[in-house]
């Protein structure tokens, strides 16, 4: 049995109705917990996901791993991501919404209506709107960066204009409740964000020291500025077909947003 | 169902025998791929895993996920990951033989005669010897880092000498074909330090930038001399029953190895 086809094993299992549901049974009596939703897609960027959930992992809080089906997402490295609810399940009330990226699977989840109704009901109750890397399309699909600051993967960012958002290049922009990474890896950044405000500086350095994201890459090439333009261009070629998929969808969305 | 059982339930699934193959078929007259071992255990750190894997995943080498048994492994987040291979069906040549940490894992894998002896066959011909964060106490366990300098988790680095080691306080430690990273996320400057030596420089570049590695924590808390004494004796008190248990575990193995 190859990947796909545990894949397609694990979305049998799951529809056999035995969906795991949150192992975080509120007990009687005790203080609700932060609840934190996190969107799970097909050919999302696994990286994308475990970066934030290890933080609030630590954190201990509610987390929801919400999936448009009860079907295992596949994810680029091949480990696929079982939800632990659907949209139709997932609590109407979250402190944090979250969207993960992975251009393919973005592209394709701002074409899908359930999707971005999940997103625009869920991102206007939610104390904050959240994404890492391309997730942030598709917040801005959804209308919920029309009028805010945002990021994202540095090949798209210049798409979020089209949906009303305003571009600033940082590893992570803040702006009122909505809080946007860059690419993958501003997973970690945006984590350690994301704990200060929910849980405090102190907190939030525990968990830098358990995590010891002390970072020293061994190499300048973290961004097209650092990187140069030969090895951006390298991957803007490679990437082009779907980079423009995206390009399009985003204005499809503004139009519907009436940017 | 919960996680708990959820897990049990890919287990029960897995020992049907159903277990994923290597989608890495050889295709005839194509040049060997370069083969990557990853060392799966119970109790691992997914992002220990993830970091490395994902910079593998896009070189696209042979990844292998190799467990003591096709049974998932539950990781802390609560996401079971399957193996590709077991101990027995593993490949014996590697490029790369790998060690994921989580102390806990780690500390029941020293525990374990079966996965020292497949780390000691299988590091002695590979290529390259690799870990993150506390995965190196494995290897040093199965005598992989007698006479070598490495690295681990800050909070346990100090027991490596007790397994013939010396350790070198750095994020990436490479000595000879030995490549130790430092706790969790420093899987990141490993991953970009090993597909330079695979591939170039100019691979590992270009990786950084498709991940945007270009990191920009919001605090300076990464490491013990940065987070200060209270929060670093925090934690070791909160972590203090494992910590003993992984120093035990390192003195008997230095024992068994005569250091």
């Amino acid at each position: 049995m190859n990947r796909r086809e545990l894949n397609a094993l694990l979305a049998a299992v799951s529809m056999t109705g035995m969906l795991p549901i949150a192992a975080s049974a509120q007990q009687a009596g005790a203080p609700p917990r932060t609840r934190v939703g996190m969107l799970i897609h097909p050919d999302m960027i696994l990286l994308d996901l475990v970066g934030p959930l290890t933080v609030f992992n630590i954190m201990q809080v509610d987390v929801r791993l919400i999936a448009r089906s009860e079907q295992p997402a596949k994810t680029d490295v091949g480990i696929p991501v079982a939800p632990t609810d659907t949209f139709a399940s997932a609590p109407q009330e979250l402190d944090v919404l979250f969207v993960p990226g992975g251009l393919k699977g973005t592209v394709d989840a701002m074409r899908d209506p359930d999707t971005l109704q999940f997103l625009e009901t869920r991102g206007k109750s939610a104390r904050f709107v959240t994404s890492v890397c391309t997730g942030s399309l598709l917040l801005g699909a959804a209308g919920l960066l029309n009028g805010y600051e945002a990021t994202s993967h540095w090949y798209v960012r210049d798409f979020l204009p089209l949906m009303g958002a305003r571009v600033k290049k940082d590893r992570v922009v803040a702006d009122r409740n909505r809080i946007t990474g860059g690419g993958v890896t501003a997973g970690l950044d945006f984590g350690l964000t994301i704990a200060a405000k929910l849980g405090g500086e102190d907190l939030a350095k525990r968990i830098q020291l358990l995590l010891e994201y002390d970072p020293k890459p061994p190499f300048e090439a973290g961004s097209p500025e650092r990187a140069g333009g030969a090895l951006t261009d390298d991957i803007l070629k490679r990437r082009n077909a779907v980079i423009r998929e995206a390009e399009s969808e985003a204005r499809k969305a503004g139009g519907r947003l009436k940017i």
